[in-house]
């Protein structure tokens, strides 16, 4: 059994890792930290786990000690000493953060205001989406697991991008979010009667997410890709629809492009390429690590609607750092993740 | 006092209406109809508003009689006898539904498969957008009320466009509807535990809408308009939010936009044109005919954002129908609209 | 008009109150004031007023000096010294808090822990439950404004306990309320993931309510009642629905019950009773000032069931408060308060 | 592997039994039927399901032909011949309908209007609370899964009931229930906008569900017991609550009843026994199989207030069942159920 630590336990993201490790068939939880919580057990902060998960938060450097592997949930800027730490103890680190996903420091200093503290470490971090790196992941030590709308909107676009049948310039990727995405902390925004019946966009255009949306996707290309990236905030627990639209090249069908993402994800078990008439919907993957895609055309405008629904504590954080633990132990990669989601 | 009938009370946007004349201070209903509840009281139908307004549903002959104007709440293709009946005993005809408010006949057979029974009929038809149309509303006696997406999207949009600010092609409106959006009738869609916790698109660039809304824009612009309409539904009861996207033109700066929204609708009393750094909410209008507008710039792909939020029952239908009313019949545009959007 | 001054106005009941009296037709907004926002708009914490109401917080002291009659929305401790300010300046105080409603100081000291400062004061309040005092509120200058489960649970009941149908002995109140009884502040288990999809009781027979509840049916029965109360928390917004339970004296039957209650009732505006076969819904009186009673019979265990629906915010405080004022200064009692509930 | 048949797949008890079985370990799924959908993938009406389960409905007889074990979920009356055709074929039968609910056929005469076919066949047939009935179950071949409702409030209520600790006259039961318990078929009452925000009684003192409680606690006491239950329904998907009020007996103290909760219950996996302070809630046992309680005293009425939450789809329906299949089969009574259930 590999043994798991979970920095950031109590933590929405890292409360969901608890949840999956807990019945992963080959993987067990050795040790959980928490600064908010040292010392409690983790079924005093989420009640649903009493008596089935009732481990104790220790301290990041008894999780280190303890671990095969060691996820951290933790907000920017907390993941680098510890990621030196595992490094040095041989101790496998998936980070949940953002501090490993951008590989330009620029782009890290402009978007979070910090500074890569050590430069060889990152560049051996890999980015965790499986799906367009699996053979750079494995057997890795040091995964940037990326954040929710980077990996729902890049899915959404992937084929589309990598084959170059659609336009760079101009793509856009309208998102909408479930209440989790924000994190456990209470604030006024996320006080039930202000967000319920609600809906609005945030952070329109200015999302620390848009640069690693555009990495991924120039990744793909191999042309540098801007997009136009807008959030919105839904009143659900889990789930994210993104909405992508992008002029399709002259002289390609769209046909032509529903080939190409059959066959660009043909292997992919979690991705399900909707047939035509259906809609992702965020309903239909809830509590699972599953991408549901549907591809639409407006061809009266020549312009692809690509949308992709995740959850996105499960494939935008949890489920997905599972993944990449699978890949990285050369696990199947399925292993803990094959749950059907429910139909309600 | 306004002789009022309701054709349609028992559809959502009917009952609304219903709602809406009772606290009206210059008009009263006189007659109400329903096809599917002949012979029962309206709170039959809405427990609600038991006592307050008990009025049985008549036929809509009854209401044409009684009436010095009728609200028509009904499917497309139901309108044009009406309002026949309606001019030929003069009186005012408002239609919720969709019969008159596309003036190309090509459009409607296109979009909606059916043919203008009497084209001068429809060519004294005006489109009711007091905002955009209000000098061609005064007076008139058949008005083509809005739909909810095609009010909402246009506000967003109007002024960068009637003052050539934004480029006309590749225009996009990502809308999000609240559920009354999709009527009365209960389906499997629209059941509780497969719309709560959901979302998802539906009839991507393919929705009805989709010329209304071009050709509000063609009119305000002076050229023909294509855009790329993407509905998507809420699990909200009410409210519609449109996102919408337009590439600025060159030689154009944000401020620009910002100061022709300002002066397009200072004297609007129900448009509010929030200040820099908030986002339209459906959550602020909520059972008020306001319409809620921010402007975002993505200075890095050169995109204006524009968002609007109304009430899709009031602004995006009943209420708008009310303003309209009250144009017609020269009285304060306000009468019977001016509730305080409640805080929660 | 009637100078209304609203001290915690930024608080949920208070920013009600500013709602209503912004459209009662006999009053006006004097001042309004708030500890934690001084100096800032209500629609700065509210913006769902933006534009309608952008009056500035105060202090209470202005408050006092420009009003004819205060309403404050407090926690309880904070409006003696208050009222104490009122009387002595001839200005009308109509308490949302728990301060004046308890007679006994016993039970105050018992339940709130605090003490009555001014005992003379204490005697020259009015409990405002109109349906049932309002002869005693006519012209009184120091009203204590009922709680929401203390509004609903005795109007549930005090027919069958005012004629002596029912057993005083083992009356039950299971009652649920929305978020917005909690306040607006945010707390762990209001953040929205927390409460969504929940539902649960909370202070389970030992909430502040219990002894107003007593005290209330005990004046109507003339006898000391003890109720056995259990609130639940709904993941709604508004509203609060009581369910009572009681058993019904020997001899009396379901019918005498309900003869009873149409009797005392009848003359009430504000108490909707429902005919057979419906039951009280908080979907139907949300944003209004209705209470809808529905009663039932378990003929096989000899028990009546009452079930009464408010708006916590409206009937349950606000509104209620309102109700007050207009007794008091002699308008109509449902001025200001005629609005239809709407039907979604 | 055991193979499993469902009749009546594509309900909502139907598709959460597919969803268990399919990630059950020692059992597979053999066949499917539904009357409304044969010929058509589960998946199709379910798309949560699609390409994991795309399995195509046939007919009951098919199912019956292909199982080792039959569960039959379908509305009551239907499921009698069924049973008869299992035990001719040497099928175990697991009916999550009502039709062996109930012993007495007078009592299913009253309430359902049925009769019983075969009177030999319901004398074999157990009822399938395996808390209470685990002895009975074991090896038998045709079992009637209690409702949703019925295992909620005896679990509530039973050890205070078997250990003579409450009085067994004047016991309600005050229950609300997630919209799933009301089907998939969408009425009126569950459309979205009608529900969403609402809470109401319905059925109040006439649920088909009471004479079910009653027998259960009548078992378990000895002597006939009569109940006050009045469910109530939910805006949320999935979950019933249970307060539960009766009169504790002369004598008897709380401390006596919480330990003879705790002995009870000791061994049982599936009911979690909340330590002192904390409330049951739906939220915390979503999507398993648990049924959380707590224990409330009102010291000043002598009253036992007893909570108990289930998932009304899991312990409530399907995961019972599955419950029940596995001790007839002589399985570990958790295995395909020992999931955490989710935080959020």
């Amino acid at each position: 059994m590999i043994k798991v630590g979970i920095i950031g336990a109590t933590g929405y993201a890292g409360c969901e890792l608890v949840r999956l490790i807990n019945s992963h068939p080959e993987a067990e939880i050795a040790a959980i930290s928490s600064v908010s919580f040292e010392g409690k057990k983790i079924s005093d902060v989420y009640p649903s786990y009493i008596f089935l998960n009732d481990m104790v938060c220790e301290t990041s450097a008894d999780v280190v000690k303890k671990s095969d592997v060691v996820f951290a949930a933790l907000p920017h800027g907390l993941s680098q000493e510890l990621a030196e730490d595992c490094m040095a103890n041989d101790v496998k680190f998936i980070d949940l953060g953002a501090d490993f996903r951008l590989e330009s420091e620029d782009d890290y200093k402009e978007w979070y205001g910090g500074t890569f503290l050590d430069k060889e470490l990152h560049e051996t971090a890999v980015y965790g989406l499986p799906e367009f790196f699996r053979d750079e992941i494995k057997g890795k030590s040091l995964i940037a697991n990326p954040g929710c709308y980077t990996t729902c909107s890049p899915l959404a676009l992937a084929p589309a991008v990598k084959k170059g049948l659609i336009e760079l310039k101009g793509i856009i990727c309208n998102c909408a979010s479930g209440v989790t995405g924000a994190g456990r902390k209470p604030n006024q925004g996320n006080h039930y009667p202000e967000l319920n019946e609600g809906f609005h966009a945030y952070k329109v255009a200015s999302h620390r997410h848009t640069p690693e949306i555009e990495q991924t996707l120039s990744k793909l290309s191999g042309e540098k890709v801007t997009v136009t990236f807008v959030p919105h905030l839904l009143p659900v627990n889990r789930g994210i629809l993104a909405t992508c639209y992008a002029d399709i090249k002259s002289g390609v069908s769209f046909d032509d492009i529903k080939k190409a993402y059959e066959k660009f994800y043909k292997d992919e078990y979690f991705v399900r390429l909707l047939p035509d008439g259906m809609c992702a919907d965020i309903h239909n993957i809830k509590y699972s690590n599953f991408c549901d895609i549907s591809l639409h055309h407006d061809s009266r405008a020549g312009k692809l609607i690509a949308c992709a629904a995740i959850d996105n504590m499960v494939k935008g954080a949890a489920g997905q750092a599972v993944q990449n633990m699978n890949i990285i132990f050369g696990l199947d990669e399925k292993s803990g993740l094959e749950i059907i989601p429910p139909a309600f």
